[in-house]
């Protein structure tokens, strides 16, 4: 069945609807891992509206999913910012940091489970009650790059993600 | 600075901002490639609007970026798809089509160069003049799972992507 959209664009914003909820441990951002790689082990449920339970169909075959979700916490933003995996600022396109022009979280998840329209899954790093936004499943031929790759400042300070936890500064 | 965001959230729905515009090769959806394996040498623009241009800072350091953009031409959705790599009918959310509910993609593409406001980038499967959302740098350590991944029914197919182009099945 085909659904129309109503679209809802209007000069340089576009209107993107709701399609479920992340349930997490976290219950505020502050001490919530930055990352998935410090949210090892930490399990989560993706609630989907049961309005879509029909698009859920194959997704068990997949062993990681990519989660899209609004940073729906943070009231604005800032062009340079101090990220937490550095002192240093750097530009907000450069980094992960949730205060972004366009407030669109992303990421990647082990999918352990699926019940009716309740995704399981580990590795959550967002914030409890986090709207989603889309579900896309992780493909290795898409998503992973050929190559060489470089991470620029995060080369060097990627790997604390796994232990820090975010503060309250980009609220 | 701190700039303040107007919170154009009601109910399920919430209003995110054109950050920029993604120019590419390719005119129209049909002829498109259908994800970056399949777009593999081919140069498009990312042309990020001046006012963000801070934002940019440190960019040049990572080889690979995460667009997210509208799939502005995506009128609707359906929740069981015939993806184009694949005869069978598919939920949506275990395919990458871009009819589906919240219309928004996600590419990796290599990072050529940074002049102004101007990425030049390797690797586009969308459409000429797809508004832009967010960019966000490609972390290893962040967007590549650790262990096993399982790719379900695409699998088999995923490789295909290398020579499909699209037709107008999405529009």
């Amino acid at each position: 069945m085909f659904h129309k959209r109503e679209k809802e664009e209007s000069g340089d914003t576009m209107s993107f609807s709701y399609i479920g909820i992340i349930r997490t441990p976290h219950k505020t951002r502050e001490g919530t891992p930055i990352q998935p790689p410090g949210a090892k082990g930490i399990i989560g449920e993706v609630e989907v509206d049961p309005a879509f339970i029909e698009g859920l169909k194959d997704l068990g075959g997949f062993s990681h999913l990519i989660l899209l979700y609004h940073f729906h916490l943070s009231e604005g933003y800032e062009l340079t910012v101090c990220p937490f995996l550095d002192k240093k600022p750097h530009g907000v396109f450069s980094t992960r940091a949730p205060r972004r022009p366009t407030p669109i979280g992303l990421s990647v998840v082990r999918l352990l489970s699926i019940k009716d329209c309740t995704l399981t899954v580990e590795g959550v790093d967002m914030v409890d009650q986090t709207p989603l936004l889309d579900i896309k499943p992780f493909v290795p031929d898409f998503d992973i790059p050929d190559g060489d790759i470089r991470a620029g400042w995060l080369e060097q300070n990627s790997e604390k993600a796994q232990k820090m936890k975010a503060d309250n500064r980009f609220l």
